[in-house]
């Protein structure tokens, strides 16, 4: 089975927006067991989406668009496809009445503009959209007089609107099960397992000959790097997929067995709070140069309140000194970037809080305020706990929020490791 | 001139990873008056990615791929594209040289495995790369024997590494001066103008009519829905192009004036920054449920050390008492998500942290912890200043991260209005 994938916006081409579609997407369709094979995104002129579309039906079982439904003028998905299919767009009385509804439980006007989305393709599927206006549409294009149309074989354009929080419940109320509906399961086993502190070649370096035998029953491997980690990706396809990407998992987790954080969508944050409340231990924050990074993340988490008891952002030395009790002497003699702030920070910010577990950072993220002794990217990460205070030199070398990141994502590998190590 | 971009890698397909390429070099391109007509990504395996190039040299002057030049077994772009266009690979002195001393700087040993990206094909330009060790690859198709060549036209095939921090300089250094030498300039003026409190639909009822009559003379208008702000794009090509979209400007200022936070890459922290360096004010935070975003959000700013004292992620009932004085008395009587909370929050850390501004969040990120009175999304905004305590309701019912950086937004809008009226 083909999949193509077709993400229409102006937006996409001239750089002013991040297409997180394709991701969510081709994350999604492989899960189900169907890789998208070509991706392709364009601008919102009438040459270019049909152009891509045409393409793409001439190759494959099941296309996607997303983009272009919604009520303004550079909204022409759906007119353009309507053309290309030949069809008439026909208003629906669903469409109306859920957009009536939807101002109507705002108490705001409905503006004039949205009753161009309640017009469709004839003959569409229609899917009511939870979180906003314009629906999607999902056209049989096999059943239809359209090109290629053999009446037999189940071909589908889908088309899905633009914001990623109105595309995201609607495919997975309405597409997931026409999927399932249309097209034969398929057999595709995929694992990630998320590892850190190793560069890339020498990930692959220890686990390649090992994984030979398997390579040659299908075994696909694929290696991701990304700042302070490296994915390594196993997959495969067919009867025996799921032996086969087992063993090799097998195979991965006895070489490298420390230097994984996670698997597939773990962020290491998750796999922090998840041991956390796993040994019921509590967390507190004492971050200077990652500004509330670490909080962030840590606070993405859902139910992360249960073992989160705050942070404190110290920018300033003063609320180094006020909030976690660093000395005003230890700043004097060895300045805020020091191995000793750091444990000063993490020793006030367990004891003002009341953490189990107190993680602090110091450093120098840059661009500015780097010196020949502390260059920008040093700096230091301590984690306090009832057996006493450990800290870690760093020197993050990267820009700013690359830096945050890193670094945070280091702190956070520093508590996981003494977490298991418990 | 026609640019088209081959983004590779089967981590893109599968969704493992997120193609940040695409709108970095749109964006880059887009600036030069190079706007890219099409973007592709496939797997990584010949057929795909030699079936993408071979489509993409056929319609573009300017193809440039990303990703598949690293060390490991799934990097072959370089071998495939060589194979496409019939040339041979050769090993490159200066690439040697460059990866033993990347890394003999870093006291590593040299993997065996970095030896493939010595290899390059014959007659190609070399772009050293300053982040990593793979190189950048820049093949004349007009001059060489290859399909479509016909010795005159300016035709490039651009190969640029995956990770994001070797490509983004590289381009930078290398891709940019050959475009200019290579490319005859292209005159394209594009101008987005950044809203929020306003819906979409609405936004285009309010400047269509006027801006009409420029729409006749070339005008091209684009918005963008994001969570919590709506983006106007005005764009022109060709002579006039600057008075064009300079004219659009203006009429989108006369009638948007106020919820104009910013313009092109503006973010509204970055905008906040600059009016309190400006207004030489300082600012500190109280986070509940926006757990560190709002402070990530500041310091991302680089400067802002020079107006953000610091924040504390008040989680925990204890450290709202603790670190910005909320009396437990309102704490029991209004509960933690109340504007009573907020309000003592916010004055709290004015007074704690000494700042001139205090912002302050409370409220219910779910997806957990909503009641029928206090629905998750619930929440409350509290902002302190020499002048007193403002406080907002707000109902932001989105998932747990969308969540936290609307809310944030809507945070920094309020400070930004005071900012600006002051």
């Amino acid at each position: 089975m083909n999949v193509e994938l077709v993400n229409t916006g102006s937006e996409l081409m001239l750089g002013r927006v991040l297409n997180t579609h394709q991701q969510w997407l081709c994350r999604r369709l492989a899960d189900l067991g169907h890789v998208v094979t070509r991706q392709v995104a364009v601008a919102d002129t009438g040459r270019d989406i049909q152009g891509a579309v045409r393409e793409a039906l001439g190759r494959a079982d099941l296309v996607i668009t997303t983009g272009g439904l919604g009520p303004t003028s550079d909204d022409l998905t759906r007119e353009l496809i309507a053309e290309l299919l030949g069809v008439k767009l026909v208003e629906n009385r669903d469409v109306c009445a859920h957009i009536e509804n939807f101002f109507a439980k705002r108490g705001r006007p409905r503006p004039a503009r949205t009753s161009v989305e309640t017009f469709v393709p004839e003959g569409a599927l229609v899917f009511l959209n939870a979180a906003g206006t314009a629906p999607g549409l999902a056209l049989n294009i096999a059943a239809g007089g359209w090109p290629g149309a053999d009446g037999k074989t189940p071909r589908w354009l889908i088309m899905l609107p633009g914001p990623p929080r109105e595309l995201r419940p609607m495919f997975d109320q309405f597409v997931v099960p026409l999927l399932k509906r249309e097209f034969a399961d398929e057999i595709f086993i995929c694992r990630t397992l998320r590892t850190t502190g190793i560069g890339e070649s020498r990930v692959q370096e220890f686990i390649e000959s090992d994984l030979q035998p398997l390579v040659r029953r299908g075994l696909e491997i694929g290696y991701c790097a990304r700042p302070g980690a490296v994915d390594v990706r196993l997959a495969a396809g067919g009867a025996g997929a799921e032996q086969i990407v087992g063993a090799g998992e097998a195979v991965v987790q006895r070489i490298l067995g420390a230097s994984i954080f996670g698997f597939d969508d773990d962020e290491i944050e998750n796999v922090v709070v998840r041991l956390l409340t796993a040994r019921n231990k509590t967390l507190a924050l004492a971050e200077s140069c990652t500004g509330g990074n670490l909080a962030h993340r840590v606070t993405n988490v859902p139910g992360a309140s249960a073992v989160f008891l705050g942070g404190v952002v110290c920018y300033a030395n003063a609320v180094k000194e006020n909030f976690v009790a660093v000395s005003a002497e230890t700043l004097r003699r060895h300045g805020a970037v020091s191995e000793s702030v750091a444990r000063e920070m993490a020793r006030g910010a367990r004891q003002k809080f009341g953490s189990d577990f107190a993680l602090a950072i110091t450093g120098i993220a840059g661009p500015g305020g780097g010196t020949p002794e502390k260059p920008v990217g040093t700096g230091f990460i301590a984690l306090a706990s009832a057996a006493g205070v450990e800290v870690k030199p760093f020197l993050n070398a990267w820009d700013r929020e690359t830096f945050k990141q890193v670094t945070s994502t280091q702190a956070l590998e520093l508590l996981r490791s003494r977490l298991n190590s418990a």
